[in-house]
């Protein structure tokens, strides 16, 4: 069902000096399929990550961020699907630190190097014997080649497995960013999301990798969104071995303009693609407003468009049902908006002219123009020059079905 | 496919002293069903109304706000359905103001003594000449019985016609009160919803009509929800007659509190009936939510819970995929909340203990409570006192499908 969206081509992923991925089939949830991962990095890798804001973030995002917190190098992540190990209080707590522990023992390193990951249904027990059981077979398959590998073993409700690579040049050397995401509903980011990681062989200082994660996390992962809901288990982690050997790169640096492209556009990408494999998608949206007074406003618009169950259901229906655009503007919260300066057009159609109906909008141009599997609407709010895009998709019968059956 | 939920028995919907209701087939959106609807109000009737939030208020929205300001009594309301007379600019203000000056021509008064309201399908030109054809028969068929033919008048996706009545003693004296109201989908109403109309023929002070109105609509239209998304055309306008003749009713007296919650309970039934006629709805779910520091934070967590696309989805499924449930209360954004202090209850059975899997939860006992066509989720966060409750119904493939379908 995903939009336009194939999986990455075996050579298309760039293996990454530093990092080497592993997979296993631990049973979790459903036999014989990949549901287990491990990245193992090399000594002296950077790491920074950001995290959900869901109050009832997971035990894996409590134990990540002390992880991370302890300022200590991180050596590997391991990354389960099938339960997200959620709700589950003390246990859940323990399970993830026995995670690390056997992902620990094996990679000989110290618990708190180890990140773990967890992906699934919530308010469930992870069953940590099997993972503890499958993890040797993880670590026995680690290879700088199985990216794709990887995407695929952390998949839940996604269709097609998501990773995209870039390169970028620092000083006349080459450093190359690769990364995979998974995550197609409970899907409105805030600050990070679903599971994201990208790895470079770059060598950035700690402070420019941490303001990196949230700059990038802030124009990609932030920016899509499939139902508005936010999982409890959203991560987007940065990794940077080193392993280029470049000159260490600092905050507000050319090099740190370059590499920051690279990690954007590759993010970018992996958020696009969460949209085009969204839970039931048929229809893959770019919604760009510009016009507005200020950030957090084109945002609101934006997302108010995204997530209207009416309007999805709309562009699932092909059915130029228009008012509902307009209803959604009006439902975004922005103070004293003046309608009479909105304008908003579908694809090359203006449908909205200062507030109204278009004189020159014809039913027949809106029908074109909702037909193709990738749309565009813009508005403009006519007060600013702020300006935003959020990649989203459509409301389908199987996002009904995808979530109705979705523990059976 | 509206849960446990008949339209109101003819004698069920007591007649109001001082109003009369007429009804007429305009052909505004579909031919031959009845589509448009006056109420004709005594002289000296006091009204007062609240309206949607949305910044694309549609036209009939603006002239009820202008004709209610201008302080004059107000003599009738004129209804249509199929058509919202929403981002039609200019064009539209005329089109209201027309279907007023024709009403007002065939009761003989002032056209600013007419409220009118439109709902239906947004960004379409109201086709005026219909209504000022279908006007003359309106006025013709009115009578003080008529509260069912108008309450069907005015459905649009409503599957069953919404009305109750209540009485009070005020003085030794009866005073009735009956309302309607319509709207299924697009409903998430701030400050007013949809259309709902409630009379009463108690003499009420305008100072504290004025107040009642917020008063009531906040505790039973504002606490309802279907899809998260606000009309355009959200109002709710409660009339005073006065025909009772009771001693004029000031603000914080003990006849202000009868009357009162004789207009709360229509109010809150009225509420329920649209949740329960929500769009697609095979179940009717209350959501209660205690235990807050105060009245925001219950209801962002109560509405967090009745308008998540997964929550909803899991309860059409009867799926006990509690985690869910955990997953919105994280998202309301509750400042500094301490999840170690949640508990939920899904009817009797304790769901999550001190914001944990409960040890005493079986999934046969979630699945038990799931089954039936009423459920309440019962959340106490830990923090206060301040509590509320929401009503809201599930999504099925029945709403995708009545919206995809809406304009055909």
């Amino acid at each position: 069902m995903a939009v336009n969206l194939e999986p990455p081509k075996p050579d298309s992923l760039l293996p990454v000096a530093g990092v080497e991925l592993g997979f296993a089939a631990a049973g979790i949830r459903k036999a014989n399929r990949r549901d287990l991962m491990l990245m193992r990095f090399s000594p002296g890798t950077r790491v920074a990550g950001v995290f959900t804001q869901n109050s009832f973030a997971a035990a894996p995002v409590l134990v990540c961020r002390q992880h991370l917190g302890a300022g200590k190098g991180i050596r590997a992540v391991v990354v389960n699907a099938g339960n997200a190990n959620c709700g589950t209080g003390r246990r859940g707590l323990d399970a993830a630190a026995a995670t690390c522990a056997a992902a620990a023992r094996l990679i000989q390193c110290a618990p708190d190097e180890v990140l773990p990951f967890s992906t699934g249904v919530i308010l469930e027990h992870l069953p940590v014997d099997k993972i503890e059981a499958a993890l040797p077979a993880c670590v026995a398959s680690l290879g700088a080649l199985h990216w794709p590998e990887a995407a695929a073993a952390i998949m839940t409700t996604d269709t097609v497995a998501k990773g995209r690579s870039a390169q970028a040049t620092i000083g006349g050397r080459a450093v190359t960013v690769t990364g995979i995401a998974k995550g197609v509903g409970m899907l409105q980011p805030n600050m990070a999301t679903m599971l994201a990681f990208i790895a470079t062989d770059a060598t950035i200082d700690q402070t420019a990798l941490d303001t990196m994660v949230r700059q990038v996390a802030d124009a990609s992962f932030n920016r899509v969104t499939v139902d508005g809901d936010t999982s409890t288990n959203d991560s987007f982690v940065l990794i940077a071995t080193g392993a280029a050997e470049n000159a260490e790169i600092a905050l507000d640096s050319k090099e740190y303009a370059a590499v920051l492209d690279a990690v954007r556009s590759v993010a970018v990408q992996l958020a696009q693609c969460i949209a085009r494999d969204g839970e039931g998608a048929t229809k893959f949206i770019t919604v760009r407003v510009d016009g507005g007074a200020d950030d957090g406003e084109v945002l609101r618009v934006a997302r108010s468009i995204a997530n209207s169950p009416l309007v999805k259901t709309a562009f699932f229906a092909s059915d130029p049902n228009l008012g509902r655009l307009l209803m959604a503007i009006g439902n975004a919260g922005v103070p004293n908006l003046d309608t009479s300066r909105v304008n908003l057009w579908l694809g090359d159609v203006q449908v909205i002219d200062h507030g109204g109906r278009s004189e020159t909008y014809r039913e027949e141009d809106g029908a074109r123009v909702m037909k193709p599997e990738e749309i565009t609407v813009r508005v403009n709010l006519g007060r600013g020059s702020f300006a935003t895009t959020v990649w989203t998709c459509d409301y389908s019968y199987d996002y009904v079905k995808i979530n109705a059956e979705y523990r059976t």
